[in-house]
């Protein structure tokens, strides 16, 4: 019943990785949690640099790293070969290894022999835990601010992580909570809500953020949209069990259609505020919209500009970039009021 | 991706069982699919009869029996050792053998080796297909009718098997489809809904009541509430992926809250219809719903007499309980209302 913890510090390892933009994972870490990144590690082909120092296992353990996570997904989400070498001996001298792959790192002799012999941990991040239990829709304390979208993909999880940063810059107590893999990579804890049977998702959407402290903020990465022809169960059992004060709906400028769904048109930002307040009130009475998170990078500056300050006046929110603005007016909002108290 | 078929006919099998309380699998498919149950067997301490003839093995093999289903379900959900000189006689017997318990019969090394010696199928109704697919939602031909509920058993599968039952008798062209571990075994087939992955939950729907010539109704079996605190991602998943051109309420009339979630008051039938819509019009512009099934086992004559009458004036829409009424209001509205073809 309990969540994958990662223990850290990590090294993040790149196999004989050479296009950046397989390494999302890897980039994630070391924007988000630099300071939980002891190093990168290359095999000799590999030339992917997330600008931490190259560092040996070896020189990892004596800097006091924890877990090797795999910072790259090969395609077909496959542990290659050649990979097995190294991430047996990061077993050997003590290492966790933390995979967001689709081949498990358990299904591998040599890997799951070695970390019985060690007694070192295999995380393979999209097995969810289990034993998980139905929800109880049962009130915790601590406040809570969910991510919600109108379509997959549109940045909600960088708006969470945006948030988590400027709430802590102002002292308020806040964690980024994940619901999916590169999220709990970062956040060193989460579960893979999409894998989890129907039954227990709202279940696990309680675990994921548990009782805090009356003024805690919990900032929850959203998944899917209530809107999604094939998603939409998903994001009702996160609402559900996240029982949120809070959302902020994360929207990308440019998309018409739900995305690989392309006759389903994209709901309307009104749209799916309202509905997740109709449903999110049962759980919630005091749910309430904070603001609108939008990625618009394929605007050029003008619209962009003007884009953001017709939809604010429209909605009558708080609505920004997170990559180009911040969150910050979304913050200041929640103040004003006076939801963080 | 298929979905577990059945092979009938059928000989039922109750082990050592002496109460009939918990033999309800085994009743409910001597009561809807009488003319598919060959025979019943209990072991020689076991007393339960559901009114088929005593058929043993040899003779179910001579009558044309291709399963045994398990038609009780002992405490705890274990297959007892006592059941296994039964069960592996009837694989050597070219038997496939069905059951809806908690352990897995492919667990236990006898039956799984036998059935491999022997090329039957173990069917665990309880797993749900591997490599389901994520829904599509696109429309599909034929017609669905789907049972949503004010809450968890308040009589969705009885009124989904009684709609059948009626259609048929008025040569509509219509088929019950299980989405529970009982209303799989008298379908023959269907998913366990609640256990498929929540990514997958719509797209198992979407299985369940496939395409189908044009004026063919799937009467489909609901699950949970869409206003359950633990289980609406299932229903909401159901919903979807059904696509339901109509739906039927059902309600217990004496529950108020959600049951073993007490703090929560239970949705009124006008507020469940509401939602329903809401949601579902999303894949089906056109849905509507037909009808209220009430149980009001608990209420005397004249008050049962009251409530349907003033339930259906305040409503509109024609108000059963399908035990005791049938479900032959709610087709002749459905007929008049032209939704049969």
């Amino acid at each position: 019943m309990k969540q994958n913890q990662i223990r850290a510090p990590y090294l993040l390892f790149f196999g004989a990785e050479t296009e950046l933009g397989y390494a999302k994972t890897g980039i994630g870490l070391a924007q988000w949690r630099a300071d939980l990144c002891i190093g990168q590690c290359n095999l000799p082909e590999g030339t992917v640099d997330v600008g931490l120092p190259s560092t040996s296992l070896i020189d990892a353990v004596e800097a006091g790293v924890k877990s090797v996570v795999i910072g790259t997904a090969p395609v077909g989400g496959k542990i290659p070969d050649s990979w097995l070498p190294f991430l047996t001996e990061a077993l050997t001298l003590g290492l966790d290894i933390v995979s967001g792959l689709h081949q498990k790192l358990s299904s591998i002799d040599i890997l799951r022999e070695t970390a019985e012999q060690f007694a070192c941990q295999l995380i393979d991040i999209r097995l969810p835990p289990t034993n998980l239990p139905v929800a109880n829709g049962i009130k915790r304390q601590g406040k809570r601010l969910l991510m919600v979208g109108t379509d997959c993909a549109v940045g909600k999880k960088y708006t969470a992580l945006q948030l988590e940063q400027d709430m802590r810059k102002l002292d308020i107590d806040a964690d980024f909570r994940a619901t999916g893999q590169t999220g709990i990579m970062i956040a060193g804890s989460g579960i893979p809500i999409d894998a989890v049977v129907s039954d227990f998702v709202s279940g696990a959407a309680e675990l994921i953020s548990p009782e805090n402290s009356e003024k805690h903020w919990d900032v929850i990465e959203g998944q899917g949209s209530i809107y999604h022809p094939g998603y939409s169960a998903v994001s009702l059992g996160l609402l559900i069990g996240s029982q949120p004060d809070a959302f902020v709906v994360c929207h990308d400028a440019t998309r018409e259609n739900i995305m690989g769904w392309d006759s389903f048109s994209l709901p309307s930002i009104k749209q799916v505020i309202a509905r997740t307040i109709e449903l999110g009130k049962q759980v919630n009475p005091n749910i309430t919209c904070v603001g609108i998170s939008i990625n618009t990078s394929a605007l050029t500056e003008d619209k962009r500009k003007s884009y953001i300050k017709s939809l604010s006046d429209e909605i009558g929110l708080p609505c920004v970039d997170p990559l180009i603005d911040g969150t910050s007016k979304i913050v200041q909002f929640m103040e004003e009021a006076n939801l963080i108290g």
